[in-house]
């Protein structure tokens, strides 16, 4: 949670549900959100019962198999439970300043503070975590054992940041890197 | 849509809302989704009415101010709308050579065909796009015009990559980039 830039919050509005992507920080047990104090997202959050907030933590890549079935994706996902509420106009502060320090640590102190029109304009919903569930893949594609036999290559595709692929530790000698995938992290 | 990897899927289960972040691609006007037939988000995509699908795009860059308030985002988002079905057996194979060559292009070709038992492990669900939304920000910060008198660095920071920083094209001459920031972006 802490590892990753943004989280995705789950609403139901009308009988249908919504998704909306946000920054988010933490302090302590709480999950932190913010926005304009007119945004539909954060009224929301702040106010509904059995409002539940899910977050997607980044850094994944893909896993290419040597079969089309066992390709893969690794990534880290944690999702959490819980119902929001309106911070206090008195925490206000204290919290955009974990929010900015997250984002880009050492922020706060050298940028101007906000004054009271926009601390005003600015509404926080602090979530306490009443459950959570996390789920992650790493490492190489699971291949079946005859797969390994094929002349295909196989590994992980580093999707972030296009980065340079690791072969598998499993792939027979000799399999060069196809063309296709060369042109990919160009 | 296109351009971005990964999508989050809204559900609704028990009156709660739910986020499924999961790979998506596209077939003209079609969203499709796929993964493990037992799956709870694709049986819960393929069969239920009203399910709503969100699409979050990826390639942001977090931009700095001067003044904490004016600290945002640049991020492109897509969210879109609709009521998902299965796909048939017949066309299960060429939805699934669509996702492959979404994620690798050329990947499929060459990596080694479903097997008729692992094409009935799968589902695909196939989702007519009714309606869709998109939100774009981009550029520099936008400050206040007194805060450019500030001796605060500003511009924006490339979050994706941790690349190097662009300054704000009105930021006074003569401010280097601070420590802190240096330092984030090893």
């Amino acid at each position: 949670m802490d590892a990753s830039l943004i989280c995705h919050v789950g609403l139901i509005q009308d009988g249908k549900p919504f998704v909306i992507p946000t920054l988010h920080a933490r302090d302590g047990d709480n999950l932190l959100l913010h926005g304009s104090a007119a945004s539909r997202m954060i009224k929301h959050a702040g106010a509904r019962p059995r409002s539940v907030h899910h977050h997607y933590a980044g850094g994944w890549a893909g896993a290419g198999a040597a079969s089309v079935f066992h390709h893969s994706a690794n990534y880290r996902s944690a999702v959490l439970f819980g119902q929001g509420h309106m911070a206090d106009a008195a925490e206000k502060n204290r919290y955009l300043k974990i929010f900015t320090d997250k984002l880009i640590p050492g922020r706060w102190d050298d940028a101007r503070q906000p004054t009271e029109l926009e601390l005003k304009a600015t509404s926080v919903v602090v979530m306490p975590i009443a459950s959570a569930s996390a789920k992650v893949r790493v490492g190489p594609p699971g291949d079946d054992d005859e797969d390994y036999a094929l002349p295909v290559w196989a590994g992980v595709l580093p999707m972030q940041t296009r980065g340079a692929p690791v072969a598998d530790p499993l792939l027979r000698a000799g399999i060069d890197l196809p063309d296709y995938v060369k042109e990919y992290i160009q």
